[in-house]
């Protein structure tokens, strides 16, 4: 306890600001601090080559026989690191494509190569065992004939614009491409419109030629590079879609896929831009918006005609068995608080940068702690690491996992840790921001390689310079503001989904983190390819093996300390600073969605949008948009004041009373702080998805990953569903203040310490 | 005069909402309404057609005997349109090409096709005589051979993140795409930066493939279009280059080819996308940056490395004629007060969309007008029609003859009312803003053919569906904020130069105007190309010649009221208002300078960039800004403060007295303030580039057309120049007080009037 206080002082650059200004020495070194310097001369580049090499030596998707022997061989080494490991087996719906044909029809024959050719040299051309080919699972097979659409990204806002251009979908297939949300809401919302099937594409605009040169010669996407990847409907729930909310054991009770319903009802496939020219270049019809236009050496038409396709999916339906590693070590002080350290072993084809340079990280941490705990160090609270399964497919590996273990878990863990894909770069980082401070802590002790500043400057530094671009957003220019101030945290990102956190933060309250690095090193153009090799990863993303390393060190010291600490790790205050930044987001949202109605409906009246438009281009005036009524948001904004108020006084409580705590009230105080979290995420769930119980945090529905905080007020206001917002301010503000509630026990305990002023 | 102040009222929307709300008739017809009916029946859109036609049916560049001729067949239609017409011929440098090379030497040969081929069923295919090729008229002979390096559109901002990658030019062949700012530009900052030589091409992002199909499929820059143009160095002076301030007649003081300063000093050529693929994708070095890239199917490189090319280029520096058409008709009752209309009619090859669009509009305007006066009817003031010569080659021939004839110009002209390209679409206006008001009369009483409302109406709807694009500019959101009142006239934009006006505008301070239609039909992707044909304009720009017809019925209103309007054309507050606003504009532009510099030098000092910066890749940080000194813009403040008492002493006195005036004071009157805007263009005009007298309204000399209003005010600030700025203020400043006091006295006048209350 004590020594994360000091460190936690140490940490702020204003200290060590003013000790530099002051001619004085460091501290020295404490136990945390010796702790972190052997940990980290446990982390070797070399152990982290050689597991990303046998690990991506061959495809290691969900079913695959690499797959199974990376789960043994991982499990093996937790077992050699002194590790008590296991693997703990699923049995999901995991659909196979045993035919894919997609093909031009009119107006001239064209047949899709839907290949990704060997490249010499690398691991594409060198693997045994075939690779899946381009395909997106749990689409829905068929076999469909349609003329052509070009939809954009298929989001919802381009459907809207399809609306005004007077194009329908309705027994189409759309063409989209990749970016711009979630990939499975492109089938999902063609499907919603009447779309008969969906081709997905990587635009070289995206991630081609038009970022930098293309792989082998650079990083990119090639010319026949394939993006695969799951469209099963996360908005709905993640994990295997036959057991919403269960674990997916051999005898669980499962579902009909025809009752499954985040299953895509439409076939659907991902191709190269390569093949996509074709297709593209063969619409007419109006001239797609700006926006919308790629980098495909064509004119870019939205349709339809003449281009008609064929499209043909037909998959194996079968059941799969999939292997989580769980290792565990026990904690000698509070073995029943559980720190969970997590990343996917899983790849869409040989996985090196997803998501073997996130797993060879945490490999690389689990050797050291091991090591740690054979030279006689043992953590105080347990320590469990897990090396998910069929991440990929949606998560499912942790979903299942923490479905089936879900009241242990709830009741066990202090906080969960993610990584997944890693590069060169910048520190990336978003979790529960009550724990904000704990990783500005950690980002200000580990120094990054290439600048020898810490991670944390140099984020900072990153920021500071991403503000100065033309048109950077008013956020990151408030956010580099913070930046540049060394005596204020940098901010953590609220999450939403895309990764094994999912489960633990959405779904049960579980407080978690995500971190990697990014930004320098680049694998957006062999994402989910065949190209994700060893050779890429070592030429273009982290050559050396430098910041999967740093991972490890980054990760490492937020487990041992989490792991050691005797006091709550939160800072409440960050949180509700947070909060009442997002409240003041949503008010403005519904603001503008005011002026925005009045705008509209003003200018539908004055008949501007047919006077404006070009009478030789099909165009319709919007649709025109629900009046936006008084909103009382009394109930939120007292919730956040009251929330303000409780963590400011827990925060001063525990800087005072912390470290005077008998060892009955640190108990009592971590029990109540364990599970505050959990708060935030009652049993009622978001208004119709309710497989996402947590109402601060969750993935918008509307962009697959990324996070939308108090989701239930903001989406109701973005998709005009205002019928839905009084509840949805009832039920956050509800969980707001059950949250103050229990942070109140908290500062009663703590201000309860013996020697407390009164 | 009573007749215009009716159709003042009547113009409003209010007046008409109000009419229409009481249920009252529409006023009867005015004489000036009967007289705009009669002069709109004139207008046939198939006598443009036919002058198109034949004008466009040859190559009529500068020195082509189909130049020459054209001049001839206009100077004899107007004779028999009863105008009192001649020639007046200049004698100007003019070279042209005598041999181009371009080739590229390393790492593979290849050698520019530098050749627009024919196109079938194509003027293009069809013309006896040779066009020119590509070129860049007054670019300079050489013969040079050097590396490449790709420098986006070459403008100042790309050499500073040229700087930054640490790349430079010196001993280069820079290739800059076109855009981003006007072509002489390029080759000027490259020699500047120590170039040997210069390459422009167009990209298919800007004006080719990427935004609507190629012609003759579609109307947009095919594979081997070229854009020529003149690269004459407007920033100093338009017009001869050997003849600047004074005309170009045969027997003039020149200067010789060495000391005009407004030639660019290294060879430069402009080519298509089709030979600029091989010359791009050749590069290596650094990736552009993403603003950088265009739409190639290629890896945009920044260079230098390892193409080398092999630029040549001889003309012929020959002197030419040049011929300008000057028409004119005597007025009734104020002979000396003159009302100018223009347009150029030599065009690149063809020219058919620019400029004889603008041409036929103009040449169907005097035909009508002359119809009009064998009727019976005549001007109370004199109009002259002007057809200008070498407005291609930098506005030779409006300003050699407004150098040749200043005097007389100054003291005789009420405006000048320009026009040059056109196409069909939506009322562009831009001018001096006093006559801000009058435009919007005229808009109301125009009707636009594919909405049946108002050209104003139409232009103020798609204002307020421009502001509804996301990420539309604060500016234009504004704009459409004061367009969707009905109640406030539209604006119009303040002018640059780019076409005739500028002599007029710029150098004489006579009020100007420039109109056109822009925004559905487009030409943008032939401009100055051999595609800009008759067939072209035909078929994508402007079908039928509706909006050619429009826009000789839009201007010649204009013609016709300001040649028929006793009392002065000008509402000043208009213009009073518009500066209040620029003011504000240059004092936020230095706020906003002030942050940079003190965020960039706090930066500096933290080592941002550095610690930021990819180490994989060259980088440099940013050169220090100079600090920001405090401004006094009290004189500014001051002047704009009179002059808005002064415009609304003024406007509302008009308005009150203006019709009970006597023919004396009226005489008066319009003595004053027929020249008042002269005093906007005091006789030192601007520092360091003294051709331009206009205070107020300039080119940018960083942007080339574009205006800058306050130029030498807001080019201090932007260049950050503060040693200029308070000089600048100071004769800003004074230039508002002649105006505000010359006002006054036109106050006096109407205030002097018999029945007035006093």
């Amino acid at each position: 306890m004590r020594n994360l206080v000091l460190a936690s002082i140490a940490a702020t650059g204003i200290f060590l600001f003013v000790a530099a200004a002051l001619g004085t020495s460091s501290p020295a070194p404490s136990d945390e601090s010796r702790l972190e310097q052997k940990f980290d001369a446990l982390i070797a580049p070399n152990d982290l080559r050689d597991w990303m090499k046998v690990l991506a030596s061959e495809p290691n998707h969900v079913g695959s026989p690499h797959d199974k022997a990376n789960a043994e061989r991982i499990l093996g080494w937790f077992r050699d690191w002194a590790w008590d490991a296991h693997i703990e087996t699923f049995y999901i719906l995991y659909p196979t494509p045993i035919k894919e044909t997609l093909e031009l029809v009119t107006p001239k024959p064209f047949k899709a190569t839907l290949q990704e050719p060997p490249i010499p040299g690398d691991s594409s051309a060198t693997a045994r065992e075939p690779a899946l080919p381009g395909y997106l699972v749990y689409q829905s097979d068929g076999d469909v004939i349609g003329g052509l659409v070009y939809v954009n990204y298929g989001m919802k806002d381009d459907y809207e614009t399809l609306e005004r251009l007077g194009v329908g979908v309705k027994g189409k297939i759309v063409v989209a491409r990749y970016g711009g949300g979630w990939r499975g809401l492109k089938p999902k919302l063609a499907a919603e419109h009447g779309a008969i099937g969906c081709i997905i594409y990587s635009d070289p605009a995206n991630d081609g030629y038009s970022i930098d040169d293309v792989y082998p010669e650079g990083p990119m996407r090639p010319y026949h590079g394939i993006q695969r990847g799951s469209v099963l409907d996360i908005s709905l729930y993640p994990g295997d879609p036959l057991t919403p909310g269960i674990g997916a054991t051999k005898d669980a009770k499962r579902l009909s896929i025809a009752e499954a319903k985040s299953l895509v009802r439409i076939p659907a496939i991902p191709i190269s831009y390569g093949d996509a020219k074709t297709f593209l270049e063969s619409l007419q019809g109006p001239v797609a918006p700006p926006s919308w236009r790629g980098t495909l050496p064509i004119t870019y038409h939205v349709g339809p005609g003449p281009a008609v396709a064929h499209l043909a999916v037909r998959s194996n339906w079968g059941m799969k068995e999939i292997y989580d590693v769980i290792a565990t070590m026990n904690g000698s002080t509070y073995p029943d608080q559980w720190v969970i350290r997590g990343n996917h072993h899983d790849g869409w084809v040989f996985g090196a940068s997803d998501p073997l340079a996130g797993q060879v990280a945490l490999l690389a941490e689990a050797k050291a702690i091991g090591t740690l705990a054979k030279g006689g160090w043992h953590p105080k609270r347990t320590i469990v690491y897990t090396s998910w399964d069929a991440e990929e497919a949606m998560l499912i590996g942790s979903t299942e996992w923490a479905e089936t273990h879900a009241a242990e878990l709830k009741q066990k863990t202090v906080i969960y840790i993610n990584s997944d894909t890693n590069a060169r770069g910048y520190l990336q980082v978003g979790g529960s921001q009550d724990f904000q401070h704990l990783v500005n802590q950690v980002a200000v002790d580990v120094t990054d390689p290439e600048s020898q500043v810490s991670i944390g400057e140099r984020r900072r530094a990153k920021l500071r310079v991403a503000a100065l671009e033309p048109g950077a957003p008013e956020r990151v220019k408030a956010e580099a503001k913070l930046a540049a101030d060394p005596a204020k945290d940098f901010l953590i990102e609220p999450l939403g989904s895309g990764s094994d956190f999912s489960a633990f933060l959405d779904h049960l309250g579980i407080p978690s983190l995500d971190l990697g690095f990014a930004g320098e090193g680049d694998f957006r153009g062999v994402y989910h390819s065949r190209y994700d090799t060893f050779e890429h990863h070592t030429r273009f993303v982290d050559p050396g093996f430098v910041y999967d390393a740093l991972l490890a060190k980054t990760v490492g010291r937020l487990v041992l300390r989490a792991a050691d600490s005797d006091l709550p790790l939160q800072r409440p205050s960050d949180f509700a600073d947070a909060l009442g930044e997002d409240l003041e987001v949503a008010k403005k949202l519904l603001k503008q969605k005011r002026e925005e109605a009045e705008t509209q409906d003003k200018m539908l009246r004055d008949h501007a949008f047919q006077v404006a438009a070009d009478p030789t281009k099909s165009s319709t005036p919007p649709a025109p948009m629900s009046a936006v009524p008084q909103v009382n948001f009394s109930a939120l904004d007292n919730a956040v004041t009251r929330l303000k108020k409780s963590a400011k006084a827990y925060d001063d409580a525990l800087a005072k009373q912390g470290p005077k705590l008998s060892g009955a009230q640190l108990a009592r105080l971590d029990s109540i702080m364990l599970n505050i979290d959990q708060t935030l995420a009652p049993d009622a769930g978001l208004p119709g998805r309710t497989w996402y119980k947590n109402v601060i945090y969750a993935p918008g529905r509307f962009t697959g990953y990324d996070a939308k905080t108090m989701p239930a007020v903001t989406e109701a206001i973005e998709d005009r569903q205002w019928g839905d917002v009084d509840r949805a301010i009832k039920i956050t503000a509800e969980a707001l203040d059950a949250y103050s509630n229990q942070l109140d026990q908290a500062t009663a305990v703590l201000n309860g310490a013996p020697t407390a002023n009164r």
